[in-house]
């Protein structure tokens, strides 16, 4: 069987995948794949995801220029994911201009953003 | 408004939650959240998840014994992500006896088992 028909996709044809730093073992962010977009991550060596919102492949990076080159990819036995090691370009994951898109800690029953802004991302995406 | 209702809960009520090993760095597994698994996950600081499978709420090593005292909670920007540092009892978050979930490589075309199983599961969950 080939490795792609292996993966157990959902109902909808996805998978969750996390893409986590691999210098420093930050989890950078969560979205989603299907089968088109594991296929062209592993053949091209950088993320490419499905965009749920626009309904389209979407090659982190195409806007912002913060690609994420993939080092490694696993599957778990079955809670249905992937997950990257990557190399992010600019080292900025986030849209907001953070590194990580998990910049929101609990803490006393409150969410504290607690990461710093790196890059304004008017500078990121130009002003629109 | 209270923290719980900040999260972007999907149609099913759910939420994917990551269990990420604090010391180490380690992705160990993915599974879902309920808003009650949330909120007990954070009274209790360890983690409970929702089963899909079994329908019900799943304090993390009910069974195994290989809870997971959890650290800190963060929450992503959109990609509807939960987060979990955390410290995990036995070295094994895996019902394989292995350290993590994500024990399969993509190297070459193919689904590696990298991992060694750290603990028959007989052992961990006795015969069945």
């Amino acid at each position: 069987m080939n490795w792609i028909d292996e993966v157990p996709w959902d109902k909808e044809g996805l998978i969750t995948a996390i893409a986590q730093d691999a210098a420093s073992g930050r989890i950078l962010m969560v979205a989603w794949m299907n089968r088109e977009a594991l296929q062209q991550t592993a053949a091209r060596k950088e993320a490419v995801y499905w965009s749920r919102s626009r309904n389209r492949l979407w090659h982190k990076g195409e806007e912002s220029g913060h690609v994420q080159k993939v080092l490694e990819v696993r599957l778990d036995c079955d809670a249905d994911a992937i997950l990257l090691q990557v190399e992010q370009a600019g080292g900025i994951a986030c849209h907001t201009g953070r590194e990580s898109c998990f910049f929101r800690k609990l803490e006393d029953g409150r969410w504290v953003s607690t990461d710093p802004v790196l890059k304004d991302p008017k500078l990121i995406y130009g002003e629109k």
